[in-house]
């Protein structure tokens, strides 16, 4: 078994909300993260497959390919848009680190070939913080 | 003359948006950069300042003093917000990296002590792209 | 379950030297680390927690919260000091980077909120040379 | 049990390219990787190992000692070289990241003191691309 | 005046060899970079262009266009190609990091648009050395 | 006219202190950095020359003698050793960054081929401040 992992990157505007609160209690909770008007991020995504290597190609999958599939159900979903408002798969729920790789891992579980499989999904949203869910 | 630079970290909102142009050619030359929901960025800035030592300290001046010159005048009026919306010194004009290097630059060159010039902002909005301005 | 990294720095002087053993021997095994002047390191400090995000703000914790702990027991105690000297919780101990990511480890397990589990403790001491730690 | 890391890093040329396949089924799923005059990389090694410190040391593995022993089995082998011509331990397999990453784990599994283990060969081709390898 | 910079990535192999030296001269002066079955690297390219943002857009140029521009006239003949075989613009030359970066100055200089200059080419051949071409 | 740069690293102790002042200015001017027993840094070290292309060799100068110098007259009198104490460049001057590399550039200006000049010297300090000198 070895383990694959594609790096990509995306930008985004967000903010930090409980819709069920006080604007009050959201800026007590939430900080300047809470800012009506948003603010935003460039989010380094680490996606990590595991399986065993083709014996006819070396790869475990194509890199590229794993970058088109990315780019398709991930990137074109979040890149230069707004997460609370813009993002389909992130309807509904706050916009945390935590809860967006969540999704990217629903957005990605499914769509690897058979011969691998999901890992991690890593998500930087700052150079001092980044979140890990292995499913 | 030494140079000193301080790297310091906001993160912001913001769009690329002409207001004086219909949506239709926004979107022809700023793309997804126009998206009216926002999209939103890491910036890494560096500030540099020149002059000579003290010979009392071997400083140009204190990088603490440096950085909390930027946390006051910069970051306080940047980070976790909205730069079309939300800063005074950056009312009326494109949000581009390049138009806020200048802005930064003014904000800071005539609060330095008397033993330092602004040599250099540079600004980085993405890990492909970044601006330097030397007034 | 996710994991949340909050990434701190710190810089610090140190030796490596067993007392028991003749400078002789100390500069044999440990070469220009055992140097009786000391020297120092810029210490990357990666903490690594898991549990399950909080439904009503999505985070598993405060990524400053965090920061805050580790602030304050961590930090504080070893910026700007000398591991082998100035330390409360290494002294007795040999000042290499696996002992420090362990004592650092044991400042922090006790002290996370009980929805969060320290996970891992990882320490780059040079561009070159990391150790993790996970209790 | 501690783990201790140690990055080096190497320059290669190498080509993806099977010999059983014509040029154009290597081109259609190799692309430019195929190239027939060879490409090349910075590759960026993690080698990590585990363990108890030594109490007399407080050292896992000196890591001084475990860079000697990655350069003498692994980088005086690859380093500057042609991964498909000049390699003893890759002949006769493809130059995948995937299968090179094999291929120095089993340089290095055998060759640790008995105090310590192999337990990671982690291998960065390019700044968006790296495959890991635990045996 | 604004500078803006973008960097961009390709892989190549070459080695470091004269033609008009004996195999003994070349290993001598150019040690492992003169393999004859070549090695190779991650190459990062800094592009930095001068001029003045136009009033309409914030842009000194837009950087996707920038973007295009190199990857038409230098990245398409570079990447996951052999610099001393594969590239028209550097034949007859020896292809180290310095005319390297000559060679793609001569590329990009006149193919700007009249509103920017060509102001430095920055080429990272290792983690270790860049050059740096100011026309 | 091309500019090569050579990255190196060193570790070191220092601390900054003003033997004329009391402890009480000298911990009121460098707060934490005057702590007597040491602190320290990992420091990055950037030396850049200029000149022309060798036109047999198309290099500047051959980056491993550059580094054989560097580490000659700059790294073996500062690697792992204490600023304050042990460098005899740097006697009777205090350790700033500043300071320090301005101490390198006199100790490499002069001792380049008459092919190349010393351009700059540039010292990280840490990952937020670095200093730039141009004799």
């Amino acid at each position: 078994m070895v383990y694959l992992t594609r790096i990509e990157h995306f930008n985004a505007a967000h903010k930090l909300y409980n819709n069920l609160w006080s604007r009050e209690k959201n800026d007590e909770v939430f900080g300047k993260c809470a800012n009506e008007n948003w603010h935003g991020h460039n989010y380094e995504l680490y996606v990590t497959i595991k399986g065993e290597p083709d014996p006819e190609t070396g790869f475990l999958m194509d890199a590229k390919k794993l970058s088109r599939l990315i780019n398709e159900f991930v990137l074109e979903k979040l890149d230069h848009l707004n997460l609370n408002e813009d993002v389909d798969f992130m309807k509904g729920q706050f916009c945390s680190t935590e809860n967006l790789a969540i999704g990217i891992w629903n957005q990605l579980a499914d769509r690897l070939p058979s011969s691998a499989k999901l890992h991690c999904i890593k998500l930087c949203e700052t150079p001092q913080i980044y979140v890990e869910y292995y499913g």
